[in-house]
């Protein structure tokens, strides 16, 4: 595996995945060593591209999608056999490989279900013909996520305004996506355009997505951006500096309450005391219509290591000392001031403002 | 310096600071040590105590104040002189050394000047006479913490039933101040009295009081303790696990606004919504009658290096983001539901309730 440090071409974007430009390797940033090393590494083989999503070098539902794509076209153009029937077998080995990297990643298996059904539709085709599909197709993957980010920013970025100071809660920006990102779309796409915000950027205990990658994003953009601890949120508020409060989301439930990060729906309390908007931005994929409400959202306990000791010189707390470790908060949909997509901007009632979103399609 | 590693001698019971029983040196808990380790440190010389209490080994105004009694009490004892003028002159010179190890720290002066007015007050006695009346003196600081500690957690204690949540911020325990602390005292108290809570202690970035020190306490004393990341109270609370909220104060206002450290008036807000009391702990020296409310609270803004670096085995954000890093917040006192003090429980209108206590004296 090659890696290298530097600049991202464009220095103030940051780019988490693309594919080289002679198309044999997906090069990636590793956000592994981030922030302390802007490390790009070139994924050339299986193994390689396997390792750097089991290690979430490669992390952020869609980038993981997008790396996948680009992937195993790269990996299906060194099968090296004319043979259509030998060709879709190997193709089907590879991709159950990259599979099993991690398995939980909906967005893996969705990109290379997605990929897999072109080499599997119609036989008859020949294998440089199947490439030439399979270069399409994970090239559209990649640009339908720029476009539902950019739509999603652009829609965004008509509730803020110049000079506003903005709050952000772990990350959905850049480096889990492409180009803008969701929760902290609005913030790049503005500054593209030469508005300035003043950004604060929870830290997001345990794993720090704030410190470790959000601060990172929107420093490297040229983006006025302070940390704070999450225990700040409200007196920065209190302080009359935040005009708006912009979060991601893991999934909407139908009536609008809304599963993100850890410690979202303490913002989201802080934000309605304070008398301050509170926006959900993600895309209509992350709304689950079979979920009716925040009650059907089952949340993921993770390990007490993570709070004790994980980053940390020594543990932090009394060794054995009871943790408990939500991944994910429910925010009830009651303080939500509007919940944005890439189809446009709902408002409350949630039930009616997102099921109209399905009926345009 | 000495110092071993060990068990206090009532296993359950934390004591930070203690006279040696030949009354020849201080014996403290080393906080900087916890929770990894319990070492006691014997604390003899002028610059063994200068030290403690410069590095935080002891840590807590009413702790600091306790050491700092004992410990000029224990220097005047190896002054060697019978003269009366010499003996006062020495002591001075003592007392102005230990003054210094933090010139910040109130309670450091306050018990240095209450042993030099013994010292200093009537001329003509012997210099054992001085010695008994300095060992007197040094005992009552001691004895008067204790009893107000006592009181306040007595006074808590009515606020909570068997089988309560209670959500814990910071450090206000036994290690801070002597036996049940004043935030804390009361889930000590019940303790002993065999009743049983669920304690959630926020781990309380950046410094991690909470992890280190309240989580530590606890756990030692054999009361349920569970730790959380400071944004999951919000979730603990929702989850109908919280019947009450507890937290010490570093000054209040006229008006009952609260100083305490940083995230104390976020948990204030989360208690307000989700309708679960909010308490202050603390005795009537941290009620501050000048100040007419929290405008007039000065807040003091700590180092980035906190939030980016300290603790971690590696920077944790870039390494020149900037960071908005406040040491304490004031919560509203319309956000409180009582002001415990050792002197009775205090409700709103806070201005009438607070001022009544001076009354009464």
């Amino acid at each position: 595996m090659n890696c290298f440090e530097g600049q991202a071409a464009d220095a103030a974007r940051v780019e988490s995945v693309r594919l080289s430009s002679d198309e044999k390797s997906v090069v990636i940033i590793d956000q592994t060593q981030l922030p302390g090393k802007m490390e790009y590494r070139i994924l050339s083989t299986a193994e390689e591209l396997w390792e750097a999503i089991y290690k979430l070098r490669v992390r952020g539902a869609p980038a993981i999608g997008i790396c996948a794509g680009y992937g195993i076209y790269c990996l299906a153009r060194q099968i090296g056999t004319e043979d259509e029937q030998q060709f879709r077998k190997e193709f089907s080995r590879l991709k159950d490989y990259l599979d099993s990297a991690r398995p939980t990643a909906v967005n893996l298996s969705w990109a290379l279900d997605r990929m897999e059904r072109v080499v599997l539709s119609d036989s008859g085709r020949t294998v440089p013909e199947i490439l030439g599909l399979l270069r399409e197709e994970c090239r559209s993957i990649h640009r339908e996520d720029i476009e539902m980010c950019t739509k999603i920013s652009e829609y965004g970025l008509t509730l803020l305004k110049d000079g506003d100071g903005v709050l952000t809660h772990c990350n959905a920006g850049p480096l889990a996506t492409s180009r803008y990102g969701t929760g902290q779309g609005p913030l790049f796409l503005g500054k593209e355009r030469g508005m300035e915000f003043k950004v604060f950027a929870d830290e997001t205990r345990p794993l720090l997505q704030g410190a470790r990658l959000t601060a990172y994003e929107l420093q490297k953009a040229g983006i006025d951006v302070t940390l704070i601890c999450d225990n700040m949120a409200g007196m920065v508020m209190k302080n009359g500096w935040v005009q708006a409060c912009m979060v991601g989301c893991d999934r909407v439930a139908a009536n609008g309450d809304t599963a993100n990060k850890i410690g979202t729906s303490s913002v989201a309390v802080l934000a309605k005391y304070y008398h301050i908007p509170f926006y959900v931005l993600g895309p209509t994929s992350t709304i689950d219509r079979n979920c009716k409400s925040g009650e059907d959202i089952c949340i993921e306990l993770r390990k007490p290591e993570e709070i004790r000791e994980m980053f940390y010189r020594e543990p932090a707390a009394p060794k054995d000392v009871k943790c408990y470790n939500p991944s994910f908060d429910v925010t009830d949909s009651s303080l939500i001031t509007a919940i944005v997509t890439e189809k446009g901007i709902c408002y409350p009632p949630y039930t009616e403002s997102l099921a109209r979103l399905f009926e345009q399609a």
